[in-house]
């Protein structure tokens, strides 16, 4: 059977709009990962008549009810109490989570006494099975009645995460005898439209497996998801139809189940025992702050230059004064002394130089807002970009760094590095 | 009468986890500061039986209902059908709407054909007010029928947000008599529960204004609502609670409505035309990419050297290669002396030296993973902060960049710049 599920989220925070609900997000992409349809999100407040309402409707409407948050130590935490008494319910008491809770707190808090309150987090409805919680104090719980399975998971975002990664995801895949393999091809060069435009036959045609697309800020994601009786059936269905896309979309693919396109980048260059090195005019510092997310990046990344002011590029990258003169600080030509100055100064084998308008101000007739020049300065060449990235600043920002990211990635695997697919 | 809204957001994106439903959470934000509840939040797909069985619900238990998304022109795109036909209502087709439409695509795509599935969106359910659309084409409508406000509103979140501001936030002031203001004070350098500790007598005590806090990685934002008669009483009802949070909190509050701490850094600077540079380590370039987000940041932000290789500290910024041995790359002495280094180099008013350990490596005994230190060199003194930022990666280099911000506005203010308020 295929299970329909609903997501509960309790928090009044969550309805004043201090935050945002990424638990529901996070566990339907999981979710989904595992074949089961989510039909429904529900966010509910921290109101016992409301929120019990609110299952009485999903259990009308879901065979697996998931509700986050509301399993802390403070009186408005009701998840509990509510969804215990919605099924009928007792709640009992676990000796061995009140001693963990105690031993959590003493060795953090250390002198501080242990309040009463605390001790809530250890009482979970009848029959319940515990979902240990590796990241704080309160434990979630799954149990099944009404013939609907009910799991509880707290708010915070990376309690519910690990929670449900390590306790929900093998408790749903207990209820299926399907194993569901899932794949990431990460794409960029090519907007979404164009890549469901070449793949839209294949997506309709597929049942399974299935080939989904997601989009980020200039980049497109797509999930090949395969179910069958072993992992390697799903991955014997999945190969040709991964072949199938490879062959369609070509080297705008820049990975499979890599994650981001520094992630990539980095790899790349750490295996080549490569070093780099960016100077950034209207992305100041964007590109070597995502390089540097990277655990590790110290391997391969030396620094860089935000050179905002003319006075800097020419200071510390030796961009020639009359060459910002002659060509414009936003010029195919600056773009390639910034990626030759810094990679000379800080002697790293790569050099990459980004100089553009981000706008809103400083565009012209001739060079709009959203004109970028990207460079790459490699040991015997240097590859430029000449961008048109629209009108909205944070875009132009964020696009000018994709390309750098993406042209050294062509670069390192021997692609053309130049050539923007569309 | 206090009003009651639900969100119903209309996707199958959203149910898969490919995107994360920030519209309900800025329509949330926004009612809040109109007086209005929201006590449910509902997700669901693409699918018209479904939405239909939702907008039922929300009947029974809302005055207001607001839908996101489903407006645009492909087959999908079904929630003003579905929402038209719960309420019995017919749809009508505008022809100013359809003339706009042509407009719109013939201006932004010249050549193509505008195809007839475009003009499906000038059809309204009858009797609607139109909410026009600033930043796309699918406009959004209001109704009354039923005894509940229905507003339609775009998916896309910038079409969504642009749309509430402009035309929602206007025709729901319109069903009140009162006057709803609301003032954002911004605070760095004490924890949310500090603040709330100080404060929980107050807010607990306010009906009008009331006062609730909003926590963000490192910030807190707290806001004061008033609702009366006029803008000017409700200000005026807010004065001495704004007073007594100023007298309570004092100058950890970096600013009233006046966005982030690097606005305001930008602005000091702007006013007092002072100039800054930056050097950075552990956050190789955070610190400038969150400066040069502001438009204008040209006319005080020169620029910046991510210092990742002690080769680069000592090639670019002239931090002593014996100092680096001696006292280590992470140290009192080589953040003052990056500080310098950048402001001497680029002859900047203000230098800004950051060196730490962001994790999850590099850690020792005596200096721990999130240790860093921030330095602020100015015309005539340099001042440190050592910090101790805890193990996550993404957070210390977060909170570095805080510090770094708070450090210079403190400066500028003329406040004591290396106290660090708990």
């Amino acid at each position: 059977m295929t299970y329909r599920a609903e997501i509960i989220a309790v928090g009044t925070e969550l309805l004043l709009g201090n935050v945002v609900n990424t638990n529901a997000r996070d566990i339907s992409e999981s979710l989904s990962g595992l074949g089961i349809n989510v039909y429904y999100h529900t966010v509910v407040g921290d109101n016992p008549e409301r929120l019990c309402e609110a299952v009485e409707i999903a259990k009308g409407r879901a065979d697996i009810l998931i509700t986050t948050g509301g399993l802390g130590p403070t009186y408005d935490d009701l998840t509990k109490e509510t969804l215990a008494s919605c099924f009928g319910l007792s709640l009992v008491y676990h000796e061995a989570i009140g001693a963990q809770i105690r031993a959590y707190l003493e060795e953090r808090l250390p002198g501080i006494p242990v309040s009463e309150n605390n001790f809530r987090q250890a009482y979970l409805p009848e029959g319940a099975t515990i979902l240990r919680n590796d990241c704080g104090t309160a434990p979630g719980c799954a149990f099944f009645a009404e013939d609907k399975h009910v799991l509880m998971l707290p708010g915070p975002p990376r309690e519910c995460r690990a929670m449900f990664q390590n306790c929900a995801v093998p408790y749903l895949k207990a209820l299926s005898d399907a194993e569901i393999v899932s794949q990431n091809i990460h794409i960029f060069g090519m907007g979404e439209s164009t890549v469901e435009e070449k793949l839209r036959g294949l997506m309709q045609r597929l049942q399974n497996p299935t080939l989904a697309p997601y989009a980020k800020t200039g980049e497109v994601m797509l999930r090949l998801t395969a179910k069958a009786a072993t992992e390697s059936e799903a991955r014997e269905m999945m190969a040709p139809v991964l072949q199938e896309v490879q062959d369609v979309l070509g080297n705008v693919i820049y990975g499979i189940d890599t994650g981001s396109l520094e992630r990539v980048v980095l790899g790349l260059l750490l295996e080549q025992g490569k070093t780099i090195a960016t100077a950034e005019s209207c992305t100041a510092g964007l590109l070597s702050g995502r390089l540097t997310e990277v655990p590790g990046a110290s391997g391969a990344f030396l620094g860089g230059v935000s050179a905002y002011a003319n006075e800097v590029k020419t200071e510390l990258l030796d961009v020639p004064a009359e060459q910002i003169q002659t060509e414009g600080a936003v010029s195919d030509a600056v773009a390639r002394a910034m990626a030759n100055g810094v990679q000379m100064r800080l002697g790293a084998d790569l050099g990459i130089g980004i100089t553009g308008i981000a706008g809103p101000d400083g565009g012209t007739a001739e060079k709009p807002v959203g004109t970028v020049f990207v460079a790459l300065e490699t040991a015997d060449n240097t590859y430029v970009r000449s961008l048109r990235l629209g009108d909205d600043r944070n875009r132009v920002r964020v696009m000018a760094v994709h390309h750098a990211l993406d042209m050294t990635r062509r670069y390192l695997t021997g692609l053309t590095v130049e050539t923007i697919e569309r």
